[in-house]
């Protein structure tokens, strides 16, 4: 018999199905037994008689055979998508069996401490709200994808391995390759910003690595990156328009697919008003200054309580839990970044802040091949290091642009995640890669 | 004015409009200047007095503002798909200077040794036929997303930096990672597997990394694998059927969008039959002995010119380009392989091969915990080293198995391109990371 996944179950009642999965969870009431059957649609409830069932216990792999029936009216489920049939088994089959749990998994929540969440990986993403996690992530990143491929974007794989440090040394991983040392990239900025003058408009879903030897909330050392460039710009602000544009289609598809995962979550999609408010740096400082009396107005960048107010003030404002801040400090920004030929101390860069947090930076790159070799001789960066990209611009370049948005913290502040590692099936960060580094690795190199 | 597409001209005769885009190439009549304008949409002709293009040669960005009109007759161009018109140019603004080209980029085939292609990448993929491969190499990985996300497939993102070597250590880059040692990803094999368990199909587009110290036409350090692998098969055949579905989808929609770029490299999609012929390696074996009178009845793995006799062979007698050799030996093949119970000596692992050569490898893996341990501790490898892997089997996972295919190399095999390195917009192998190595690089590690 052909295999009928849970979810297809209402639309076979009266008939005979094949169901495969998992027990997810099992309830014994005397002469009868009732188990909820786990597979990749969902969950339906089994009746089975303790003979057939015997021995079997939660993350058990089973076939069941049985009939499709539908529930008495007091018995329909609402919360359960499959709520109005139960499965009357005939034969059960054990198909791989399951050792006994570390921890209940058949509770709503599975409140666990993160180390433990993470430490048992494999088993904490069979639980339908960990699972929920990457349905939306995937949304995300699938929808991140629609957008640009929909204005002709062209997607390309930018590089893991890079030969030189462009962007500051001090937070990269190195490579032993070969005889010499290599890197993992922090950034496809160059790479997509050299596109540009082959490909006009190019994205990319990559990994970045970051060396930081923090321990955050906030923090991991492989994250997926989200980036896109594109030229024949008429100002810095066509940059945050396509931004905005694709924040919105991503939160768009989320809404259509993902009710069910953000109910789960008690998450709603960040509000946004008719157009995502934009304000300069130093505009910002002041309205901070004037809503709090907490002068900030000479800082260099926003420290974490000011993009907090600065949210605050966005949404009692404009309505919209986002908000773009512009003209960050040119001289702290990377070599190839746009100074405002009004005010050359503060450049075309925009970051995007929402719910009191970054979630993305960008703005307008350098296009004249003269200016870039000043700025990245100013800035203290090797000709040799950014030889290929130096070529492109030497060859004509249009004005361009681009943004990066983290997928994990995209994911993590929309369903409100405490921690960005819930937001990552395999988290490495400082003190760990998938397990804890200290169990797995007891040899540090060198030793 | 708004821009214009290039692509775009033909539905606007007699307007005037606004182009943006490099010069790819001119052509001087005395008192007229012909000059084929490119974007991304690709190329239209400008016709222009000497005067307003004073100075343009090739790569040059600039603007043209002109007026689309009808080509007469007999100066319509068939191959050129806006070849029914041309602009009359009224303005040209230079945008972005560029340098003299250190080679003629306007012919219809660049003719560059290897070297100089990837030396000068940036400049390289501004020719029409490479970026030809790359918009085929989109096509091919989107193909191969949306095959699997139409059969429930999720997709995750495999991780690049793994904690230790679990499938032999020869060819494994080395990461410092902290006071650790950590490694570069050769495969995302017991990722997929474990979340089998989790999510029952999944898929990945990701990374892999083999420090092969060989300078082949076939080998790259990094690469993209396109990893599947999912759980409830009924037997091993099920994996070749859901490959050869995916093949199949792939070659669909590069038949769907890439007529043009195919016909550039006049390429032909491999031959299929209504099914891929599948045959045991033994058998194979056999068969090519009975063919060619060279006995290999004994090898343990197919040579070079074996597969490419076999698929002579099933070209002949299939009338199919691709074929999948299946049983290979055991103890050759990972420790997770799941062995033909009717002769463990062989097991249930699938090569697609094609024109010649290795397409993937794929196969059934082992969802037995203890069999998984046991063939671990035969295999040599360390329990410690597969920790999240084997808690998956642990709490049960139901019969799996999977594929992977390898995007640059479906892509040069697809094109029929020479080098690998053309399928790869940043080539990075023994000798190279974007640019040569010893050129770049010239202090190697450890002097």
């Amino acid at each position: 018999m052909e295999r009928t996944l849970t979810k297809d179950t209402i639309n076979k009642i009266g008939q005979e199905v094949l169901l495969k999965g998992w027990v997810n969870t099992r309830r014994d009431h005397g002469k009868i037994v009732f188990i909820d059957l786990r597979d990749r649609t969902g969950i339906v409830q089994i009746v089975a008689s303790p003979r057939l069932v015997e021995g079997l216990h939660s993350e058990d792999v089973i076939y069941v055979t049985g009939l499709v029936k539908p529930r008495p009216e007091k018995l329909i489920n609402p919360k359960l998508p499959t709520g109005t049939v139960e499965i009357e088994a005939q034969k059960v089959e054990l198909i791989s069996k399951s050792a006994e749990l570390p921890f209940d998994m058949g509770k709503e929540n599975l409140d666990l401490e993160l180390p433990t969440l993470l430490d048992y990986r494999s088993l904490t993403m069979r639980h339908p709200k960990v699972q929920a996690i990457f349905k939306v992530q995937e949304v995300i990143i699938d929808a991140f994808r629609k957008a640009l491929q929909a204005k002709d974007f062209l997607e390309f794989q930018a590089p893991c391995i890079t030969p030189a440090v462009a962007e500051g040394g001090a937070e990269v991983f190195k490579v032993k390759y070969f005889e010499y040392e290599a890197y993992l990239s922090q950034s496809p900025q160059l790479y997509k910003s050299l596109l540009v003058g082959d490909f006009e408009r190019v994205f990319s879903v990559n990994k970045v690595f970051r060396a930081e030897p923090s321990v955050t909330t906030r923090h991991l050392t492989e994250v997926v990156s989200l980036d896109a460039e594109f030229g024949f710009i008429e100002s810095w602000e066509d940059v945050q328009d396509m931004e905005e544009y694709v924040v919105r289609f991503i939160f768009t598809e989320v809404a259509k697919h993902c009710q069910h995962e953000l109910e789960m979550f008690n998450a709603t999609l960040p509000k946004l008003s008719d157009k995502i408010p934009i304000i300069k740096l130093r505009e910002a400082q002041q309205i901070i200054f004037e809503r709090t009396g907490r002068d900030c107005r000479q800082e260099k960048d926003l420290a974490p309580e000011d993009e907090r107010e600065i949210c605050r003030w966005s949404l009692e404002k404009h309505g919209s839990d986002l908000v773009f801040i512009s003209h960050f400090i040119t001289k702290l920004k990377p070599f190839y970044i746009q100074p405002d030929p009004e005010d050359p101390t503060y450049a075309y860069s925009v970051d995007l802040i929402g719910r009191g947090v970054e979630w993305s930076s960008g703005g307008q790159r350098l296009n004249d091949y003269q200016q870039i070799l000043k700025n990245a001789k100013e800035w203290g960066v090797r000709e040799e290091d950014i030889e290929l990209y130096l070529q492109s611009f030497r060859y004509g370049v249009p004005p361009l642009g681009g943004f990066a948005l983290g997928a994990e913290r995209m994911t993590m502040h929309i369903l409100g995640l405490k921690n960005i590692r819930e937001a990552v099936m395999f988290t490495r960060d400082m003190e760990r890669i998938d397990v804890s580094l200290r169990k797995n690795n007891p040899v540090p190199t060198g030793q």
